[in-house]
């Protein structure tokens, strides 16, 4: 619990500084309906993580706080954007304990808001030039911000395809978190140690450390789903189970359960209500694979941690993403 | 006649390379079911208008056609976006005699597809380098089109809130189709001249000129639904009328009638079906407000042909410039 107060401690230092980029980047849209429907979601709250790994990695490999603020601004808008269409795909009514976008603006103006953050991300993170980042840092910085924002989309597309498939191997699935979750993650790491001016091994270990902690997190959730309890998960245990979602424990166990207990699994997953959720969890229990997504969360954040010991010197910034590193598995929900 | 069959001649000279260039953008985009949505309507055609502007701006300030040749396919990739957006938002089942990406994948793969394409855009614009461009070059064309993509939101936005509303001042409509049509048209050919290192007189130029096109274009547009033929436009005289959509026409109109006949066409705009299309008609030219808008449009065009004719000298490029600033007018749709 310890450190858990202290990362909160840690995000909130520089969320005062990514609130003022990001209200800048969004005051002068226009009209207002389009302007109030983007800035809900930034404004109903969220850890300011991934922003916080981007000015973090800059001063871990020396750079300042400063010149990466408006990158971490852009990468929190990408994360919003991609969360209110991801809403409006999967129908979820409900965000950050808020009604969604699209509920309180409809469809359309939900559609344009994701837009209109997501071209605001890019505007932004060009600002940067304003606060003295030399060009040379802003193309590459960009280009890793780009480039996750093609994996979001294709990670949210295979993740739509496994809703209709029942063979998904643990391999497609890994692919599918790293795209839709982890590979933001990384391109903040990795943006945040080239603006910082990071030395190339530099840049490529915050870039990996970033893409492991955003996989543990991921499976993380997938864990605590079924490992964890209703106080803790604000949700009922066993949700990814009634909704029939492809998660490492269940991937895992389909791919190793007897052919009985493969179809019972796939039967209880397609089925409406949670009467079977106790034996579903049972059959991944029997597998060992709720214990196999622990481990496999537990692995990727040693080897993160690992990463930073090898390529940064000490210094608070990397105290700070060390700690991180461990948050993402101490978190309760 | 003739100047629209040359006008065809020079779209189609770039055309195979903007293709090529668009191919190489989506072909590596996974699962296959997204490369599909997302290259639906690039494929379906399109004069590809957008792109041989950026490759003709930056060969009439003396540049190569090849370091804008990705800018183009950017630029197209960005129209292609909004169009599949827009699509969804409107309920349009039909786009370049089609069925739309939404009616073809569902509405979740469409915003995805879109996003996509939103995505390759930049990426698309940074892969310059690989063809020699200057990263100083690079920022500045990126900057211009990523300011444009937050203005094609808010005219989306702006017509959306149009359509509530019978108070539409002309300057409001205005801005509308530039942020909607014109910023975009405006952005290929001041990128074009970036990337073609003009000076920043030709830039500012050449910006302009695209503004005024672009805004003739969709003026033109406007004028065509009520003085072109069903032959010609390829569906009934007065689409909009039927539609109750705010032209040029019909803010014109709206504010120089008498109490009684603003009324009688806001009630006409308000029905549904054609029973009273030629009334509308009849009142829009009794207050001058067709003529107003081809003379607007004509205006315009005029206006850009003289900025090229300033800053430009003579060469196959600024021929086809001015050949397509004409162009614009000549459409029959």
């Amino acid at each position: 619990m310890e450190s858990k107060l202290e990362v909160t401690e840690i995000l909130k230092r520089y969320s005062a500084d990514i609130d003022q980029e990001i209200n800048r980047a969004l005051e002068t849209v226009d009209p207002d309906t389009l302007r109030q429907a983007s800035d809900h979601l930034v404004k109903a709250g969220g850890k300011k993580l991934r922003p916080s790994l981007v000015v973090l990695s800059a001063e871990a490999v020396g750079g300042e706080v400063e010149s990466a603020l408006k990158t971490g601004a852009a990468v929190e808008l990408i994360h919003t954007f991609s969360l209110i269409h991801d809403d409006i795909m999967d129908q979820d009514e409900k965000r950050r304990g808020k009604p969604s976008v699209h509920v309180l603006w409809g469809e359309p103006m939900a559609i344009l808001a994701g837009d209109t953050l997501f071209s605001k991300a890019f505007a932004t993170v060009m600002k940067s030039e304003d606060d003295g980042v030399a060009p040379e840092n802003i193309l590459p910085a960009l280009h890793t911000v780009v480039d996750s924002c093609v994996k979001i989309c294709e990670g949210q597309a295979l993740d739509m395809g496994f809703a209709e498939r029942t063979d998904v191997r643990e391999e497609e699935y890994l692919t599918m978190i790293y795209k839709k979750t982890a590979a933001l993650i990384a391109a903040a790491t990795k943006a945040g140690a080239i603006l910082g001016g990071g030395t190339p091994e530099q840049v490529e270990a915050l870039s990996e450390y970033g893409r492991l902690i955003g996989m543990a997190f991921q499976i993380q959730d997938d864990y605590l789903d079924v490992a964890s309890s209703e106080d803790d998960l604000g949700k009922p245990v066993g949700s990814d189970i009634v909704e029939g979602k492809m998660t490492l424990l269940v991937v895992n166990a389909l791919s190793k359960s007897s052919a009985e207990d493969r179809e019972r699994l796939l039967t209880i997953l397609k089925e409406d209500g949670d009467e079977h959720v106790g034996e579903a969890m049972e059959i991944m229990e029997k597998y060992g694979s709720i214990h196999y997504a622990w481990q496999v969360a537990q692995e990727d954040v040693n080897q993160a941690k690992e990463l930073l010991l090898e390529v940064l010197d000490e210094s608070p910034a990397r105290d700070a993403l060390l700690k991180i590193a461990d948050f993402v598995l101490e978190r309760s929900h």
